[in-house]
């Protein structure tokens, strides 16, 4: 069995932003040199999340519509505040980025065969970053033969 | 380390359907020959999810009202139609499914012990097909030993 | 290839709690004897969640608040009833904690590298039970070298 690390690290200009990694994670795959395994994507931190879904940015616009309707926050360039949460009596104001995580799921797996990443055509796999502007990181491990 | 892999293809009669493949996925796992592992169950479109729960008709209703409260579109048999969403600029009319993927996650992680998945007694494993009537695949890979 | 399995039982006093498990994972990982890997934590009861967030009280109650906004259902200490759903006509009254499963997801999966697991500064392992006052299981595995 082979096994294989490394970490991404992001840090967006906006608070909330949609990254495509999908080339990242191919790139790493191969790398790894496992041909038949799973390579899990997994956000390392609380306010952040990693889907698998079209990139379309009508889409990518109906999800931040979404997101913001389900679990309610500051606009997406932080210029308009969101409602207020228990938790920003800690002094933070990202309340809703946690629940937008929680919303998404911080996490996939994605298959890997014959050496590459086994997605659907019209599979993308994304970071969603939900309160950005400082660096945020993402493990990338993979397992395999 | 051992690895298989499957893929299976589900055509649902209905836009929005809710089909039990624990068995498929069960026949699998023995068809692997792999005692001790993780089996990845994963949607290969971005219109679908993959989920774990109880099988009962009552539930399924449940389910089927929720999402279309959290993530409203057209009807499970696609007479009634949803709400617009900016994805149907592509010429698309399923945003609808996107989010529900989304909200309810495109796959699942089964344990595999001694040779059998590893579920719990109310435990069974649904594809949940959201923009249906055209053929869709969920890939099946196991590793383990 | 190693493999490593144990099954956790939690019966909490209240219906709704969040149990952080983290130090009971952590344990998990070092008896498995595996450098790098993953582990998976999943819930083997279809009325519960496995979750990864931050360890603050004020978030817990906002996540509280928001499971039952999405998916309402009797109080946490149980003695408020909630809303009616289809799956109770099969003499059950937590058809929320159904849906409450299915938002936040059974299972997470946590990389493990150089023997730890390799979580974030503030990512912490929590189970969040839907329907508890009776024994409920959760499942470790974790395979790697």
């Amino acid at each position: 069995m082979k096994s294989h690390t490394r970490y991404l690290t992001f840090q967006t200009r906006r608070r909330r932003e949609l990254v495509r990694i999908t080339d990242e994670v191919a790139g790493f795959c191969q790398e790894s040199g496992i041909q038949e395994g799973m390579l899990l994507v997994s956000a390392m931190h609380i306010t952040a999340a990693v889907v698998v879904n079209d990139d379309e940015p009508g889409l990518h616009a109906d999800i931040e519509e979404w997101v913001q309707r389900l679990a309610p926050g500051p606009s997406a360039d932080g210029r308009v505040a969101g409602p207020d949460y228990r938790h920003h009596a800690t002094g933070e104001d990202n309340g809703d980025a946690h629940l937008k995580s929680l919303l998404l799921g911080h996490q996939v797996v994605v298959p890997i065969t014959r050496g590459r990443l086994d997605l659907g055509p019209w599979q993308q796999i994304f970071y969603f970053e939900c309160d950005g502007r400082r660096p945020k990181r993402v493990i990338l491990k993979a397992i395999g033969i």
